[in-house]
């Protein structure tokens, strides 16, 4: 902890003590904001904690790695961990509590319960990356414990991820009300990530494609095109010839749900998830 | 609710309404007692509410017939359901609250997560009751919600059962404190159930064998047998000359796991589980 001593924050690793400092805060009648992060923060966790800070009195931010929403052979060890550096940044924003716990502290030895969500799981994320919600959805349900909040942050860029959550707080009468904040982008478009430090220089350029073929549905159906069909080839045409080749998937669904449309009638979220070497991005856009 | 109006007793519906109720009592720094119950009551359930009123300020107790644990072919439907009954019993035992939901209340419209706990629910029920303990822990976990008490009050006579929620506090950070009370029995030893009442005559008279096949158990190892196979052979020698031929399982574990065991080298749970006609009865005793 030594080298954390020179900020000054309150950087708490055991589940008790959190639990104990927001439960002694609601006694007192403050009301308790969580941004549950997996760290190497940028402007896009930010603005959940800005969210949080502008509308509760105390704002609690974790920063984990949980190993259960990573596959095998996915990128758990490489993920990027700038500890101190997040930690200088919430200072900077104002947080002062931050919830860093141990693999060990979260998982101890015998842990082996699991939360399944149901459908709201099955497409897109969870057919390309299987476990992934499951390891969510069981993380985030012993977050909302450890940290008894009032409201929780979640990004719109992992836009199926916070319904599953939604899910999760309706299925299981958690007591914590959700709010999903915008996505932040970059100049160019392409919506903050922090595996978008993987990319190379020149995939760095290409992946402002996947903003731009949002744009594009949404331009297409701005000038009267509603066929999904129709709208998802612009956007295929767009992403080739960007040079990406390798996309998962783009769906048209209703918004706030799963369901794929075939027609754009009314708000309908964008998806897209591609491959730029052995990064995954994934974005989206609200039309309609 | 016109026929409820003449037992003195909150008769709580909403789970909105429950948890309001739970928070207010510990906000004024009250302690609360929970003990969960499909209804249907006996002396067991009611040594936990006992158990509860001595130890907390504010009993809660719930009565739900939780279809989610329940297999299509089990006995949802014939459960029974004697709601008045178990009020004014209650009553006279001086709880005032009692959470009686609708399964639309548990299970609105969409509702689909699930909860699996892992090894401890494989085997002995887990084996011979697919889901059983999938139901178990996700109604668990929301009524833990809905009723956010200090202490669960559980009985010993479903001793795997009281292992799953005690993975399931410790997996899932649960703010709870749990309670495993002890086995009541009928003068002729048969375990307290629900389900008893399903017995004809010459069924309940047979159903005392589970207990004295259980106290052959005890008896044989303080004799000095401490081998498994030679005391289970003793004890299905008397389930059968008691016209007990349907034996899901007899197994020996130690205390607190659903690890078996070949020696009685320690405390150690001997399980039980028969059918008797369409009745399915489980026991269990602790010897060594």
């Amino acid at each position: 902890m030594s080298e954390l001593e020179t900020i000054s924050m309150h950087v708490i690793t055991s589940a008790e003590e959190i639990c104990a400092v927001v439960l002694a805060a609601k006694s007192s009648g403050q009301s308790v904001g969580f941004v549950p992060t997996m760290g190497a923060l940028h402007e896009g966790h930010l603005s959940l904690v800005d969210a949080s800070l502008a509308e509760c009195d105390l704002t609690v931010v974790s920063i984990f790695v949980n190993p259960t929403q990573f596959s095998p052979e996915e990128d758990l060890e490489k993920y990027p961990r700038p500890l101190q550096r997040d930690l200088q940044l919430l200072t900077e924003r104002g947080c002062e509590i931050v919830f860093v716990p141990t693999a060990a502290e979260m998982y101890p030895e015998g842990v082996e319960s699991t939360v399944e969500v149901g459908s709201v799981a099955s497409p897109f994320e969870g057919a390309s990356r299987p476990h992934h919600f499951q390891g969510v959805a069981t993380v985030v349900s012993k977050l909302f414990q450890v940290v008894p909040a009032d409201r929780a942050y979640f990004g719109r860029k992992d836009y199926q991820q916070a319904l599953v959550v939604v899910q999760l707080i309706e299925d299981f009468n958690l007591p914590i009300t959700m709010r999903v904040c915008p996505i932040v982008r970059e100049p160019d478009g392409l919506a903050m990530s922090s595996r978008n430090t993987y990319l190379r220089p020149e995939q760095r350029q290409q992946a402002s494609a996947l903003w731009q073929s949002l744009r594009i549905a949404e331009q297409a159906h701005a000038a009267g095109e509603t066929d999904v069909a129709a709208i998802k080839k612009k956007m295929m045409q767009h992403l080739n010839s960007a040079g990406i080749e390798n996309v998962d998937y783009i769906a048209f669904v209703t918004d706030g749900t799963v369901q794929e449309v075939e027609t754009v009638a009314g708000p309908t979220v964008v998806a897209i998830a591609a491959r730029l070497g052995k990064s995954r991005l994934i974005d989206n856009h609200t039309i309609g």
